[in-house]
């Protein structure tokens, strides 16, 4: 895997890049739709093709609860057993352990944990994770971190920060030892813990550095701090992080964040809010949100929004769209989750071109107005 | 609207025909997805025309509680309330008064019941239903006839057969003083009732016929009888109705039965049965039925139908879309139905392939054979 950036902002810290994989190459900045169980819900891989997603997330741990490592693994890896012949990000299983499961026990060891489905008890180390992540066949495997929560004090993310350090040591030697079971290469991401204290920052990003060999992560952003907190820690993130590596903001996050993280340097992102909030029935537009069973919409017959090329709004109407979710009809969930991506997506590309032109700056100030995002 | 019959079969009742609309040719012998909801549940009209879908189904009395009519009718119908292009024919609202609303009351008048959805008192009266489908735009209006259930004795469904013909007047009448709001054309099907008595199925035949123009369809049967009863009854029609105008069994229904009804000179159908089985992880196939639930699919990363060229068999392995079911993902709800309305378009094609080829029978006890039903 190599990464290339193409051109940076002189005016910020945006820049374009290409991320070559054995499954094909990502433009950067880009958007990572997340496909929870070996599929991003209601929408197929062809689908996600007609909307331009380059690289999709696969969830280390719903994927080992379910269907479980040696299905997939006998499939052939999460790319056959899906249908999705690009590139995969797996994450590393810990963050859905620390927010989704009962968790146990943390210990410098690994986490016990009992899953969310049945109460089954499990125990995920650094070298467990990358051994599932192996499995899975992603193109790139996310370090095992402890991500605390936001509210947490300066002494528990210390913490977090030196069991990060342990733990991105034994995924390395994991990976040395055991090399790929697939004939593609599949590349480690560390991640940079540290909440929104620049020192642990620091710290963390260089107990990372000298694992990053194509890619680093921000990580344990956007677990509940103000949003100018977490701005501050990206542009900090910023001037620590090297420069010819694309830098993963974890889980972040609406269109505005996408925009303002691009422009201190962020090249990768993922989050559920495009396909959770689709499934809500909340549309994302180039002027705002469109929560569709408003009452408003009953007699509206243009589509969600007249600018917008992708096949939900050349096709569908406010009104009928409006209709299926009024009905429970799960065709409704889908229009709309492809239509957010697909607005998420051709932000993303937006974005690669006005960086390209070079007026990134102005583009994403005019942007950002018309937004009008809460 | 016309019919023409193109090929009859030597051997059988069965014949392939085009049906001319306003909307566009239907090939018959046909079956019709159900629409219910202006919505074939999961699936998209671009994908309906994928599986070779040539009319679809609304349900009028669903479409009247939801969205109501006024909605479509400003849409400008159906067809582009939901982005369908081709014939659509919708049915009276009496079946699903009858079989699903909380029915008060039947008179010569009309129906009184009470929504499913709320309790909400309507009164529907063959008036109120030709009213209500030429709002919706049908280029099929179906007549409003009572339809006993199939334990009904003698009388009831004698009396079921006068009220019918009481009613097919006044149905004529209303369309005869208000014409088509829309610049299509919309043609009534009469219903013929009479359960499985052939004294009352004469009689009701003898009813409908001067009201049928182009079409004439079947109704009362596949609602709990015996299916030696129901292949009898339809080999009685057939020999009592016009040749020269298609003929519709509403409500049916499994693979066999289309292919026994089609030589019985049957022209149209409908059912829930591949969208709805397909729902609950029944795939059709030409070897029987798979349900996907089942265990032994666990680690078989075989397509459901290796003989089978709908889009799901050539992306996806029975493993995968066992996953996608037992993780209650909706992804797995379409490819079930896409998968199974191809079957039943492709098994329509097929046998006007094979009425046009003059084998028919012969084609038929063999896949009657293969098919391996329950």
């Amino acid at each position: 895997m190599n990464f290339k950036v193409l051109k940076s902002d002189v005016n910020s810290s945006a820049r374009t890049g290409i991320l070559k994989t054995d499954h094909g190459e990502i433009q950067t900045p880009i958007f990572m739709p997340v496909g929870t169980h070996g599929a991003v819900k209601t929408v197929s891989p062809n689908e996600l093709k007609t909307v331009k997603a380059q690289i999709i997330l696969g969830n280390t741990y719903h994927l080992y609860l379910r269907p479980g490592i040696e299905l997939i693994n006998t499939a052939g890896g999460l790319h056959k057993f899906m249908n999705w012949n690009l590139p995969i990000l797996t994450d590393s299983g810990g963050f859905q352990v620390f927010s989704l499961a009962r968790l146990n026990k943390i210990t410098n060891e690994g986490v016990e944990f009992q899953s969310h489905l049945d109460g089954s008890r499990h125990f995920l180390t650094p070298e467990k994770s990358m051994k599932i992540q192996q499995n899975l066949g992603a193109d790139i495997i996310m370090a095992f971190d402890e991500c605390p929560p936001s509210d947490a004090d300066l002494s528990t993310i210390n913490s977090a920060v030196n069991r990060t350090k342990i733990w991105i040591e034994r995924c390395s030697q994991y990976l040395a030892a055991n090399p790929s079971i697939y004939n593609w290469e599949q590349t480690m991401f560390p991640i940079v813990q540290g909440g929104i204290f620049p020192e642990l920052r620091k710290q963390s990003a260089e107990d990372m550095i000298p694992f990053a060999k194509c890619g680093i992560a921000i990580g344990g952003l956007a677990v509940g701090e103000e949003k100018p907190a977490m701005f501050d820690t990206i542009e900090f993130m910023d001037s620590i992080l090297p420069q010819d590596q694309p830098r993963y903001l974890m889980g972040v996050g609406t269109p505005s964040d996408l925009i303002q993280a691009v422009s201190r340097g962020v090249d990768m992102f993922d989050c559920v809010i495009p396909t959770r909030n689709a499934r809500n029935g909340q549309f994302f537009t180039s002027f705002g949100k469109v929560n569709i069973r408003n009452e408003k919409y009953k007699f509206d017959f243009s589509p969600i929004d007249e600018n917008c090329e992708c096949e939900i709004c050349i096709n569908f109407t406010r009104a009928y769209i409006r209709h299926l979710f009024n009905i429970k009809e799960v065709l409704g969930l889908r229009l709309a989750t492809i239509h957010n991506l697909h607005y998420y997506l051709n932000l993303m590309e937006l974005m690669r071109e006005h960086i390209q032109k070079g007026d990134f700056q102005k583009w994403s100030h005019q942007y950002l107005n018309n937004l009008n995002e809460d």
